[in-house]
């Protein structure tokens, strides 16, 4: 989100007066010949460079154990802009672009390498005149974090404090202990506050939209609370199955592949106090708040699917078991539907119910606040037959925007109110390009804003939410759904409990 | 409006299932030969009819002074229709429509001529069966209405209590002494409950929205007051001048043409309490408390404007002065701005903004609610520098709908919060034929629903309210004001003495 602070608050952001990174910047990226760095990474950097806001002092290096020369990194970066950039290569403007990359070899886990790695940032760092902010980007599997943080840390690239920070990707642990474990790796040597956990789903343009929505608006947040509003629904619905992520995807399930980070991280925004700044601690404080009144998951409010074989988009496709490298007998869930409650005075009896999946019907994510109906209706039983609660849905993919669903008369000489929608487009609204998250984030790293980054306590809080229903899954089998549909009948059962239902987007 | 009352409540309205009136009805014309019947009331009839929404058994008698028959009127309603019914006459429905039209010639104030159309509307009822409610509609210069209502009860036409109404066209007095002394002669004839006073504003669908809009809805009342709402602002402009009506309006002049009825009745609606119950006393109930508690008008509040020549739609137009039949000195206002302030806990301190004129720049009425802004933005002051308070505009006439401006982020590099509108357009969401006022509230009125009419109490009220002003205006000249621009720059000035602006529409 990065908004620009008052200089006065904070010297290091002096300068940042035209929305773009201002102050020289070396970017390394672990892992720089992967799929990540491929696909997101460095198209990122391009459209960034593109559109102006890199420091006018920037280099970024690529580190990987694959030997070659920055000749052969940039026609490997060349390549992987143009299969994966949202703008096309300019042919012009590669020439600059291209002298900014470099590339060092090297292993992750030999401190030799890392002492080398240091001489060329620093030698870098001497050529665009010094004093660089310092942003190593792991884009490694996970199992190389510690070994990679540990040699950064041997090879002092961790110093200076206020102008090292370094980006780790998810996962954050694969459950408290691991997370904690992580974490106290990485302490070693880094301060949190140089630590940089990504979540793409929060670089987005139509989350950090909720802010602003709730906080930059006098008329949404007194209705935002346990008086006004019956309960929150929040999908985060694919329509792909797992893919070629089989093997992956059995280790971690869809709890740990959503929920536990981008569905509580929204649940978070949607239901945080408003913070007193929009910085990074205030940001933060508030969202830890609320996750830590977010009771953990429970089995008896929980759904759990995995999808059988049926039709999405009009193809037939394949039940989870036989999808490649899944195991006859997996009890991997696909599907979660379940219940949160959330111990505060804003929401007591407000449940947030979350649902996210594999293979529904379409792919979506949104928040739906539900309101509830109005205390008492004046109007005769059959002029509000028709009448649902105000629902106001924050869509965040695809067809990005917010509506707000609301009664109004309809022209018939009997009066009759029908629900009808009052809609805002982002698209239709802001005409400018919209930049991908992966743009954002890398942005608001390079400048040092770690609003949009998750904290370590909410990434703990967040293993605690999960671990109990993990655990507990870890026998028993996932109900079946058919590929294409809305998941099991169970989640529509867990709702109609309470006297409500899914919306179907 | 004319909600479908439950039949326990009203046995009168027994079998009003399917919308229409379904009891016999006899409808009768005062002046059925003038300007009125002929432009709204006959093609409001006819399009009742087609619309299926008439009783099966009904009629219509015409009463004028004009000498003819059946036939000549019917002939004489067919060209009205013809050229102002806003959809085509049907020619092979036609002669059933026709069949059901009558006439009765007769002056308005001899009582021999009240006895012959009481047996001519006698004889129609025992022709369509008995007990047919009957309408009398007094659509004369209002000079009439004395003698018309004496003339009904002299010839016992204003009995039996429960199937007899009279509906009487504004102006309802030219101050709160005639409107007085207009009650009591219409209340020797008849029950205030008989009496329905027109007010074609409160018949248009989109004045009626503005109850299902507030009451239907559980998410505007709690925000619908002086702690979230900084200010009302409720605009009636015309473009037109006076045009062949300028004897009429010097007698006239802005306040009593607009403000008196049309605006006040339009600020009641907007700030009313929720009635217990849709249906006629309950809403009048609410509306008399809202305009009970509005100050009268102010003459230091007010400003009297009077176009002068200009531009509208690029065409060249007339000074006030210069129309004819305008005496050069008149100082009579054609534009009105004025702050009105009501003392109830809802209200206390925030005030509505009410402008009207003529020959401003369009023709729009709307009522604007503009909300407080937050009561802290986290974000930067450079963030929000372009962020403009909430605001929620009922668009009555034209490009009717709903439009609510609220905060959302940019996708810029740097935080940076704009103003966008989610908007709702009541042509697209609706797409049934939308009802002329006049249809809605001759059916009401045949159907005996007076939800939708003016009660005398309001009527006094309002007067009460205008009154002081309107004298005050006697002496001392308006400001002049371009034509086609948005009336005298003092407007502008009044709010912004309290550091707000008028909006453009």
């Amino acid at each position: 989100m990065s908004q620009r602070a008052r200089p006065e608050d904070n010297p290091l952001r002096e300068g940042l007066r035209v929305g773009g990174a201002s102050e020289p910047a070396l970017f390394t990226i672990f892992g720089a010949t992967g799929d990540l760095a491929q696909r997101k990474l460095l198209p990122a950097i391009y459209n960034l460079a593109k559109r102006g806001l890199l420091p006018p002092r920037f280099g970024v290096v690529g580190y990987a154990r694959t030997h070659m020369g920055d000749d052969a990194f940039r026609r490997f970066a060349k390549a992987a802009i143009e299969a994966h950039s949202r703008t096309p290569i300019d042919e012009r403007f590669w020439p600059a672009f291209a002298s900014m990359l470099h590339y060092h070899a090297g292993g992750f886990d030999d401190s030799a390498h890392f002492h080398a790695l240091a001489r060329t940032v620093d030698g870098l760092d001497e050529q665009i005149g010094g004093g660089a902010h310092r942003v190593f980007y792991l884009s490694t599997p996970s199992s190389f974090f510690p070994v990679i943080v540990k040699g950064l840390g041997a090879a002092k690239l961790n110093r200076p404090t206020a102008l090292v920070r370094v980006v780790i990707e998810k996962p954050f642990g694969d459950d408290l202990q691991s997370a904690r474990a992580l974490a106290e790796t990485v302490h070693r040597s880094f301060h949190e506050r140089q630590v940089y956990r990504i979540d793409h789903y929060l670089g987005k343009e139509t989350v950090q939209n909720i802010y602003a929505f709730r906080f930059a608006n006098a008329i949404f947040e007194p209705i935002w609370s346990n008086s006004y509003v019956d309960h929150v629904q929040i999908t985060v619905a694919e329509s792909l199955g797992v893919e070629h992520r089989a093997a992956f995807y059995e280790e971690t399930g869809v709890v740990r592949d959503i929920v536990q980070n981008h569905l509580l991280q929204v649940m978070a925004l949607v239901a945080m106090e408003p913070p007193a700044a929009f910085e990074a601690e205030s940001v933060r404080d508030e969202k830890a708040k609320a996750l830590r009144a977010t009771r953990p998951l429970v089995f008896s409010d929980s759904v759990r699917g995995q999808y059988g074989s049926g039709y999405v988009a009009g193809e037939e496709v394949l039940d989870y078991h036989q999808e490649p490298k899944v195991p006859a007998d997996s009890n991997t869930p696909t599907y979660i539907a379940a219940k949160l409650e959330i111990d505060n005075w804003r929401w007591a009896g407000t449940p947030f119910y979350i649902r996210t999946g594999k293979r529904l019907a379409k792919r979506v994510t949104e928040v739906a606040v539900q309101f509830k109906r109005p205390p008492h209706l004046p109007f005769s039983r059959e002029a509000a037959e028709h009448l649902e609660a105000n629902s106001l849905v924050l869509r965040i993919q695809p067809d990005e925007g917010i509506s707000l669903r609301f009664g109004a008369k309809a022209p018939t000489p009997t009066l009759s109110i029908r629900s009808v929608n009052m809609d805002f487009q982002y698209g239709s609204s802001f005409l400018a390009d919209v930049p991908e998250a992966y743009e954002t984030l890398l942005l608001d790293a390079i400048r040092g804003d770690s609003t949009l980054f998750t904290r370590q306590d909410s990434v703990e809080r967040s293993w605690e939410i999960c671990d109990p229903l993990i655990e507990q899954w870890q026998t028993g089998q996932p109900q079946a759904y058919a590929s294409g549909s809305w998941g099991p009948d169970a989640a529509d059962e867990l709702l109609a409990r309470d006297g409500r239902r899914w919306r179907r987007p």
